[in-house]
């Protein structure tokens, strides 16, 4: 035990930022494997403390860790079987992305499904939240998540898309729908929210429950293919070889620039999904939310596209104070809904107040906290179920 | 030079099946990026000898090792840089699963997309096939990918597959299509046919050049929950947290059980394709294939089911002997086609000369084989691409 400490000591000294990990004698006994395991794949596992339990074998490694994305490196300890087991103290409930770390080299978790976030397919680990049962698969009607690829003239090249569609898309044949474009965070991408979003059953649930009314959902990637960091366009040409961005699991040489997105979205995927899909294709009808970077693109295309979009959602992902809206006269007109959410752990207080102050100016406006949570899924996952049901409603 | 071949002798003896990693002198210097790595991600790459080299940061790991799924171990070599490195032999056309060994840890390479097969998610790589263009992502109408999930009465739980539908299946809305069941093979699940059988661009370039009908491909797990291994059903209860069964990634607690598998299709999955999608829902617009354990699950089902299927396709999987045929008359009368495939590294014959008594008997197969392919996916992809033209032709 005292030898156990010591090598925690010992190997704080090599990994820098460290937690020590919870020996297994204090940490209650209840672990279950997570429920984002691969199939039969027991480790890691959570228990009724929040806790994560880790386990790796690796018989020939001097060091191994668990390291949450962003957050606390555990060191593990190896058993005289080979596998490294350690605790993490209490995390959050909710989704957290982490790797391993053995002897240096940064991989994923051979027990985990994969996740893209941090810019990279890694693992990730489930605290059990409370109020899990809003995003699980029950007995209701389900709609599909379609993979769908569309032509994007101002790139030049086939993007991929995710679409959700109603559970009714398939039998309602004659019916049309309205359209919520949403997007993913920064170092994510259009996989996001049809995975650890949770975002068919989410939308399953509460149309099940009529709290929202059914509508299309579409995801997209917001890294578009040859434009650079920042909010102007470069002379970068697009990747040269068009393999190299059309793989399944996503293209690759993208960065982030909200400019060349909002070409893509408006010029590109907005008349796609109009022609391919039974949407009501006007812009009370359309709506545009995202997480963080999503949030800010949101912010920064919906705007000054209010031709195209009524419905405007941003999750941890600032606010529009009244200040830095243009026309009053014309938003008031032409926008239904601003939405607003934070996890509690995050500092929101700027967004409740702008949203206070865009309610006195007579433009409807929401604000959410979600309990316990910081800048992570869970607070995403709720935000969407408290905006869904406001959608589309005049 | 020398030393490198003394560790590399050194280190077969600890890893067992060991092949010489080639140094990079002797190499052709014209690797690219696997088109199956993560965005922005270097390594693997393949050159012109189809010789794949992998990198791993591992600055304190004393054996770092490439191991191709059931075949040979590579030893990296660690550069100053903290960097292991090493080239495999010339490996065939098409895709390859592999894992790394890092001082005994068996983990995923961080610079991969990840894929299901062995049982669990993890690294692949693409050594360009000259045919390539069959399944590459082009300029054509494209059909949708989805995911849909079903209930299952004989398992009790929800399941989920996914459905390709063509490209006219959206804008053709009272046009109803003939469906073709295809299964994985065994450590492989539902995702399979989807991500690395290529299935959606296959089926696009086949039907854009006119040379396929339209059809629905249905693409099911064949792991049956609380099913166990056998052709006898237990009592084996399914798995009692229905969460676990569930998650986004694929199931968890199966086994294969051919004859669980057949209810499930027969009973659940059928039906709820025929009632969700527009099908043409008679036996003569019904196929059903796979390949390897898919290829023998098609093998015992469909000709045990001739009231629900018309064709027959069996890649890798074995084939149908005519003396296996126990009513022939209503064989030759229900079934329009019977396809067997092998790659060229396998042995085809027994399945060559059964397609050629078949014919004799007056029953339409056609045998095909892949050029200088094994037991591995660009068989199967080209199997698909040999099949799908032959489909629903009656």
């Amino acid at each position: 035990m005292k030898t156990d400490l010591l090598l925690s000591s010992f190997a704080s000294l090599l990994f820098g930022q460290l937690c020590l990990a919870q020996t297994n004698e204090t940490a209650a006994e209840d672990f279950k494997p997570s429920s984002l395991n691969q199939p039969n794949k027991q480790y890691p596992q959570v228990n009724s403390e929040r806790r994560v339990r880790a386990r790796v074998v690796a018989p020939q490694a001097t060091n191994v860790a668990f390291q949450f994305l962003g957050g606390s490196t555990y060191p593990l300890t190896k058993g005289e079987d080979g596998a490294w087991v350690g605790v993490t103290q209490p995390q959050d409930e909710g989704f957290h992305y982490y790797q391993l770390v053995i002897d240096g080299a940064q991989v994923p978790d051979p027990g985990t499904l994969y996740f893209y976030g941090g810019s990279r397919w890694g693992s990730a680990v489930e605290v059990p939240a409370k109020d899990q049962d809003f995003y699980a698969l029950k007995d209701v009607p389900h709609g599909q998540l379609r993979q769908v690829f569309f032509h994007s003239k101002s790139t030049t090249t086939n993007l991929r898309c995710f679409v959700y569609t109603p559970p009714d898309y398939e039998k309602e044949i004659s019916k049309r729908y309205p359209v919520l474009y949403l997007q993913h965070g920064g170092g994510e991408d259009e996989t996001g929210w049809g995975s650890q979003g949770f975002t068919p059953f989410i939308m399953d649930n509460l149309i099940a429950a009529g709290k929202a009314r059914p509508f299309i959902i579409v995801m997209a990637n917001s890294y578009v293919p040859g434009a650079s960091f920042g909010f102007a366009a470069t002379n970068q040409p697009p990747p040269t070889d068009s393999r190299y961005s059309q793989t399944i699991g996503g293209p690759g040489g993208r960065n982030y620039n909200p400019a060349a997105f909002a070409r893509v979205l408006i010029e590109d995927l907005v008349p796609h999904i109009d022609v391919n899909f039974r949407t009501l294709a006007d812009q009370s009808n359309r709506a545009m939310a995202g997480l963080s970077m999503g949030g800010m693109q949101t912010r920064a295309i919906a705007p000054a596209n209010l031709d195209k979009f009524s419905h405007i959602g941003v999750f941890s992902g600032g606010s529009l104070a009244v200040t830095n809206i243009a026309d009053m006269t014309t938003f008031k007109e032409k926008v239904k809904l601003v939405f607003v959410s934070y996890g509690s752990r995050e500092n929101g207080a700027a967004g409740k107040a702008n949203v206070e102050a865009l309610n006195q100016a007579g433009i409807k406006s929401v604000f959410y906290e979600s309990p316990n949570t910081a800048h992570e899924w869970l607070t995403w996952r709720r935000s969407l179920r408290e905006f869904a049901p406001l959608l589309f409603r005049d």
